[in-house]
């Protein structure tokens, strides 16, 4: 039996701790509820006790090399604390990773806590073990009410200069376009989310040219991104276009990120992302419009011009040129339990 | 004295040759013309007589580690060789590295020759000895004619899976926007080089509303981005508002790379950049705006929002945190060329 981690989810709902081999097989799962209301000190005794059950179990299989912990906010590497999560409240400024180590009662050198962000462990599950397995270089973008990112190089985290890399959500993609939440104006995530093809669709409903729409708003307390869907699937035109502008914008944002990083694979996770027949071909549109490696493999493409300063985008024999490979995600929620796992013993 | 490697800047126009010890002192440059017309091997030739007669020069002094030969165009890592370069006629798939390498007589294992794109080795070159020296992680940004692009991750060159990383130039900032040389519609280098303002200068003429823009276009057979500096400097209006409009368009870029690589630095490399003072102003303005890093340290900001998917946004503990520095080039068409020769050390 090969040696193993413990990968955990701290979700402001649910509190998940996996036993994983270094090989990545599955040893066992617990799933809590995070009680938020009583406070972190409760939240993090539950997921010290589980996670001391589970080394417990499997200590005489093989060595304990560790524990990851994926958590919605954002993290200082250093100091091992939370400075903000959305979903978490009172654990700001709460010692975490100390907290873990003093309850686990690690030794020293012996084995070791990692906090790590959500988008940031989702990614490197999906690395791992999921959609991107053996690709060295890759990126998730998972579509939610937001857009969480996470950037995987070399097969680490890039977690840039204090860990704010991949906020994918607040590219701007249309500069006066709509205001985000965080008040920029015009940021992929209210182009490119669930929450987008909601809007989309409560703002055709508002016109008044969409009564297929407005009918399945009516009637459905929980409309959204599934209810468009639904719709879409069924052929309502209204509801098409709303996938049809999602895929274009998604491809814009795909397209600039490829122009940046020409990373060898984009996995798109988040509930909306299982929409592909439906954003797709507009996805792919603008991407052989707008990335140059998907214009370098289109069939027709004027990709002649001379950029005097930095021809790179210039070659016809690109035409046979890799393309950056767009996938949707394989593990679903548990990429983050699992890439919290693989944090725990890749180098620091 | 130290051990030393070649760096080599084979333009279009200048060929130039420097050899450099390996603790960045320039031990000898030699600049000669790049005589395109007399085909790619009489041009390695001359490359090659002055490698050979600096490396025996200096032999004495150190050990000759190797040469980097910085080109513009779409470089074949594993291959050395061009797959297109808009500069250099006659030298697509013509075998630069092992041409180099055979009549250097490079003795197996002993030293070696790196081929990288031009604007690649400008940006290790900024790292290395020039603006962002001792800084790890960041880029540089060439605005000329389009824009140059170079990503320096850990102190080595990012090349992405086929060496197109960094293409800054064309990641769109208008979706409709104007139409780009590679087909693309909207993309940064029509907004945020130094054609660009010729372009806007060009416009604001052709309006008849600009009269001081159309006295200096006629009278001047170089009108350029220059002469559009020279008359904001003199306080012309319409000269300043194309500057403010390009640093608006730089400064989104800019935000966006940073939302995405969250890099210590960002350098602005190219004549255009020099003009700071006209267009700095707008490019802070937007990247306060539209960037998570700024926008977290701006005085009155409303990043208060929670992103379910990915809320490594929304601390307000992070107005404090670091903001990545956007500053001048240093070392002009210089970088290039220590870059190449640091390429020529770096392991492979």
């Amino acid at each position: 039996m090969p040696d193993f981690s413990i990968g955990v989810d701290l979700g402001g709902t649910n509190l998940r701790i996996a036993a994983v081999t270094s090989d990545g097989q599955l040893l066992e799962k617990v799933t809590l509820g995070t009680k938020t209301a009583l406070g972190p000190n409760h939240v993090i005794t539950e997921m010290c006790d589980a996670i001391q059950r589970l080394t417990a179990t499997y200590q005489h299989s093989g060595k304990f090399l560790g524990a990851g912990v994926g958590i919605p906010g954002i993290i200082d590497l250093h100091t091992g604390m939370l400075r903000k999560s959305a979903n978490l409240p009172g654990f700001e400024e709460y010692p975490v990773r100390d907290e873990i180590e003093r309850r686990l009662g690690f030794p020293k050198n012996a084995a070791r806590v990692v906090l790590e962000n959500d988008a940031n462990v989702a990614a490197l599950g999906e690395q791992w073990l999921g959609a991107a397995r053996g690709v060295p270089n890759m990126a998730v973008a998972t579509l939610g009410t937001g857009i969480g990112g996470g950037i995987v190089l070399d097969g680490k985290i890039w977690h840039g200069m204090n860990g704010m890399a991949g906020e994918f959500g607040h590219i701007t993609l249309e500069p006066n376009g709509h205001l985000c939440g965080c008040g920029n104006h015009g940021c992929a995530e209210k182009y490119a989310s669930a929450s987008a093809i909601t809007f989309m669709a409560r703002a055709a409903i508002a016109t008044g040219a969409a009564p297929s729409l407005a009918q399945a708003a009516s009637s459905d307390p929980e409309f959204g991104a599934r209810s468009v869907y639904n719709l879409a699937l069924q052929g309502d035109e209204h509801a098409r276009q709303i996938f049809r502008t999602f895929g274009s914008y998604l491809g814009i944002l795909l397209a600039g990120l490829i122009n940046v990083l020409n990373l060898d694979m984009f996995v798109l996770g988040g509930g909306v992302s299982s929409a592909w027949d439906a954003y797709a071909p507009t996805m792919f549109d603008e991407l052989r419009a707008r990335s140059l490696v998907y214009a370098a493999t289109a069939p027709a493409n004027p990709l002649m011009k001379m950029n005097d300063s930095s021809p790179k985008d210039s070659a016809p024999e690109s035409r046979t040129a890799r393309k950056t490979i767009i996938t949707q995600a394989l593990l679903g929620s548990d990429a983050g339990l699992y890439g919290a796992a693989r944090a725990a013993v890749l180098p620091g």
